[in-house]
């Protein structure tokens, strides 16, 4: 049977997808992301930045695959950005950077952007790919002083891109939202359905595969 | 130390509640919601409907936590309907009426809204007390005959108000929305925040809760 294989170390992607009733296999890539960032120069549009950074993810995982024996599959590579003020940003890092990014950002909306890109892949061969991306309007509430520094020491905001979360702490404090919640959170399940649809699988066959092997 | 007690059955509610960091008291209450929605009259608006749902939940909970002699806390009763088509659906609990749904609300869009009521209770007394609803806009996707039947036989839609999730399933069928996922779930973390602020109380302050007791 056609095995989703999710080519991401992102156990918040990993926590979507199970919740949604397919059980992946995880190969993380090991693509230099920065380096990828700059061969595409810096006027590059946002969107082709995060779709080609998900392009990268999703063939690097290939050739393991084909060394594994893994013959059916739809391999996944996902990237998560938040566009604000004209920049794409990713994970602050630090304590430092994250006071700062949620003190300008706080009370203002930013654009979250997730490119998804699908690889179909029968007896070792990639047969079909589809890409695209979802970009969701995320309106911040207003930490107070207190919750902001709590947030920071809880280390959530450091290593997530934008510096928030919307499944875990980071809920508290985005008031609302304008698509979708899944690809906020890092991979967008009604995008991957429509491009799985494109490459010739129906996500409902996805649904009752065996534990990861 | 405040305790939040969630005077909710709900496991999607827990979940959310959870992964935001707070481990909440569970005690479900055995309000008549039937009765309550008739004494309220046919043309009562939904979010009141949805509201006062909510406020009898949470105060049906009140006389066990002072049996229990739970003395600081902050009880939070939600309630979640889908208002499409100017009626307020709750949970559909056959296949047939699920399905009728599905092939109604395919493609099209509806308001989920969320009552939410916060009692605090402080020495077995309610000093405060807060209320307000959410209402988000969801634009249902179309599912294709396979994937509808094979959502209907995992059994989930049955017993959800609106025969949908955005946190499982019918995560794959929910295009877009605009407002609070949170809410969609089943309690709204940025509503949630602000009415804890009406009664006194940071959310910062819950985050480090002990298991339940």
């Amino acid at each position: 049977m056609t095995r989703l294989v999710l080519a991401s170390a992102s156990p918040a992607r990993l926590s979507v997808l199970r919740a949604a009733g397919v059980e992946p296999l995880v190969r993380v890539s090991g693509v230099d992301e920065d380096a990828i960032v700059a061969s595409l120069g810096p006027d590059t549009a946002p969107e082709i930045v995060v779709t080609e950074l998900a392009r990268a993810k999703a063939a690097d995982v290939l050739p393991r695959l084909r060394d594994e024996g893994v013959h059916d599959a739809v391999v996944v590579g996902c990237d998560s950005m938040l566009h604000i003020d004209g920049k794409l940003q990713g994970k602050p890092g630090t304590v430092e950077v994250a006071r700062a990014r949620w003190q300008s950002m706080a009370g203002r909306s930013a654009d979250l952007l997730t490119g998804h890109s699908l690889l179909r892949v029968r007896d070792g061969e990639v047969v079909a790919q589809a890409s695209a991306h979802s970009g969701t309007t995320v309106h911040f509430g207003t930490p107070t002083d207190a919750e902001l520094e709590a947030y920071l020491a809880s280390g959530e905001p450091l290593q997530v891109a934008g510096a928030f979360t919307l499944d875990s702490l980071g809920g508290w404090f985005v008031d609302r939202l304008e698509g979708d919640p899944s690809s906020v959170i890092g991979i967008g399940l009604p995008l991957v359905r429509r491009l799985l649809g494109e490459v010739g699988v129906s996500v409902a066959d996805l649904w009752s595969a065996p534990p990861p092997g």
